[in-house]
């Protein structure tokens, strides 16, 4: 890039954060999903979407869909990679809850230092970072293993898989804990939007 | 990232792209503004958040103000750098951009190629992109020069700045050429309303 922009000078930008919040009836947040694969992040991420879009919420949702094949598609696996992976994603995720969107962000994102990364970022801006573990025993998340990912694993076809021969790291402290195994991803959805009721991010 | 993350299977998202959409009442764009330094690019940007914020439309402004101090922090200024903010830059427009929202990209972005790139990975996932040239000349670019940069890059103090020892490649056929030096921010502002009433992005 050239030199010219090197030289930044912070402009005010006409929209301003709470006149967004006021248009949309909500603040922007982020809602970061962490759990084993197969715990229903997307699941029920992809539920409070629906019950937040009946509200005219302004919602989205980044995942491995739309940010590994894109944004990330430029990192691998190792350590520094997987690192910059969840960086750019808080960035993203943070971008996202300045326009005023509740963005839901669901990855397995195993390590507790990324995570807090994470939260750091958008916490940083003034904004709400609310960390949801979704809760599921790796018995069960192997018994669903909707991607056939598990069976792979233990045929050593994948190595390094989160809760078998690579670590989960839980949240200590998250802002929600949804027990996975033991409701209906619908009650866990609601369970999330009560949260956002309670925490005046809907107004 | 664990390898777990590698096996990605995509999910249908549970809120689409037409429903944000019709909650809005636009389609998501980007409207990519080019231009060198002075030359309007984040006043005319701004005016048309404003004006579209009047209409009740969800916007985003993307420039050197949130992205070169967050998401491209780890990025220099030689060549592959140059190239990866501006892919970057492109991957998180058709981001918003898919969220329904009019995302607005202010940035000098004097090469075609990257420009082009840019256009690609928007247009790739069926996302209008709209290339706005905001064109003036340099000696007025000069003399207005609010960041003071045209005189630091003249006493040496900034090398390759761009339109003096670095080149600004014009775009060739542009969806839009706003004149800078010709009109009021508020007229170029209410030109690109005009585009995107014309081409139904607002609906």
């Amino acid at each position: 890039m050239p030199e010219t922009e090197k030289n930044i000078v912070w402009h005010a930008h006409s929209v301003s954060r709470e006149k967004r919040e006021i248009k949309n009836g909500h603040k922007g947040c982020v809602l970061w999903y962490t759990g084993l694969s197969g715990s229903g992040k997307s699941t029920v991420a992809n539920k409070v979407e629906e019950l937040l879009s009946q509200r005219n919420a302004q919602t989205y949702l980044l995942d491995g869909d739309n940010i590994r094949f894109g944004l990330n598609s430029d990192l691998g696996f190792e350590e520094k990679d997987r690192r910059e992976n969840i960086r750019r994603i808080g960035e993203v995720a943070k971008l996202f809850a300045d326009s005023g969107t509740i963005v839901s962000v669901a990855f397995i994102s195993p390590y507790r230092e990324d995570r807090e990364r994470a939260r750091a970022i958008v916490e940083k801006s003034g904004l709400v970072f609310v960390e949801i573990y979704v809760r599921c025993d790796l018995a069960v998340c192997e018994s669903r293993d909707p991607k056939g990912l598990y069976k792979k694993a233990r045929s050593g076809e994948i190595k390094n898989f989160t809760g078998l021969d690579a670590p989960y790291e839980e949240p200590v402290s998250p802002e929600l804990t949804l027990e996975s195994g033991k409701a209906a991803p619908g009650e866990l959805a609601e369970q999330v939007l009560e949260f956002l009721n309670r925490k005046h991010i809907l107004l």
